[in-house]
């Protein structure tokens, strides 16, 4: 979600600070390094908003594969074990009424900022995914298909694609397990090509917090688990966002 | 560019003999383990193509410090040491008359297809880059100028996005300086986050080619070399784009 750590750390001179003081937060609990439940989290994060268009829904481009799965999750969203997050066009909507931690300033003057994985708005030709979490068990499913504006090798989707795709659902699920804001590193490795159309199945687990550091993990597979597409790791500062001051 | 090396060659039951094999290559030239040269792939990759739109060229959005650099690499292309490498729509036009290795067959039937970096065709508002290649030392830059539409955190890229960037620099550089065709890993370490619409440069280099595998690194800077916006590597295996027949 957001990659400024070491940034805004260094610029004020927290960095070290940061990663070395343990014992100012000796047994993080997941999701209370700065005072918020999980459940708070994802309380602020699923409010509806009627005026702010979900995109995490389904369409006419979703291929079987996708919409079964999807309803099979939805399924299971009813005994509120798993929770299927909104998707807005800006990660700003997402944020709304909160600033970014530790003084970072906004810098662009554009009026139309997408956020990278909405970035194309014709139904089936870019990004089609919807992520669910399970808040319980820290882990999170994202159903995931390329269209063909993000082909790589012909007829499959670019690696680089994949790797965002991987990196959002991260970022979303690391804040919500724990206030994860700042990428530090993603590490992937490739096993084989999605082919465009289909459906990738990516499960993210949390796999520990540690340090002021989210641990999180993630295999991409087909829907049948019988083909794995990549593996990643990454890793995320924790750091919370602040509540803006009301007019 | 295209990373199907596990899934081709597992399929076809040569992955563990590929990875084996280092006795049929024992010391590997970088552009001769198919016996093309640099020469000979930078000749066909680079080749005017009437018919298809080059993207990697200057247009209004693109800021002050994006255009100087690009002057300034474009006069060094005059001594033929740097080159101007073309970036079309679809990575098809780039390997038009060679089909992809080992029999990866295309499953798409969608006729919009768009390398991923080409995804977002208003000018400005997503992708602006263009790749000069030094294929003598094996290095290449990029000049990535990320728009609104690349957002990660308000105002700034999304780490996907440079994610992305790196991915499709690295697989072009791979191709052309030894044939390498599909990423098998990719690690990044973000620094830094990068405003939108300003420029960042990324230095990339082949640091060895051995076993079938080039590996290859990159730091994304800004111009000044000040800040540093992430560091990463990436290993690609080795594999030949076969010729087509002729009709």
């Amino acid at each position: 979600m957001m990659r400024r750590g070491f940034q805004v750390a260094a610029r004020l001179g927290h960095h070290r600070a940061f990663l070395r003081a343990p014992r100012l937060l000796p047994r993080l609990n997941p999701a209370s390094a700065f005072g918020s439940t999980t459940d708070t989290l994802v309380a602020r994060f699923c409010q509806e908003k009627k005026d702010v268009k979900d995109f995490a829904l389904p369409n006419a481009s979703w291929c079987p594969d996708m919409l079964s799965t999807y309803q099979e999750f939805l399924e299971k969203t009813k005994a509120s074990t798993w929770i299927k997050l909104p998707s807005f066009k800006s990660n700003r909507d997402h944020i709304q009424g909160f600033k970014l931690p530790l003084g970072l300033t906004v810098t662009s003057d554009k009026n139309d900022w997408r956020n990278f994985t909405r970035c194309i708005q014709v139904e089936g030709q870019g990004y089609e995914y919807v992520i669910f979490f399970h808040p319980a068990e820290k882990k999170a499913i994202c159903l995931f298909q390329p269209g063909p504006y993000l082909e790589g090798p012909p007829g499959f989707a670019h690696g680089g694609s994949l790797a965002a795709m991987m990196d959002e659902t991260f970022s979303k699920i690391a804040y919500l397990a724990g206030e994860g804001l700042f990428t530090l590193n993603l590490n992937i490795k490739f096993k084989k090509l999605i082919p465009l159309g289909s459906l990738a199945v990516l499960n993210v687990e949390v796999e520990k917090i540690e340090d002021q550091k989210i641990y999180i993990s993630c295999v991409a597979q087909s829907r049948d688990e019988q083909t794995v597409y990549a593996k990643s790791s990454a890793v995320f500062l924790q750091l919370k966002l602040e509540e803006e001051p009301s007019q």
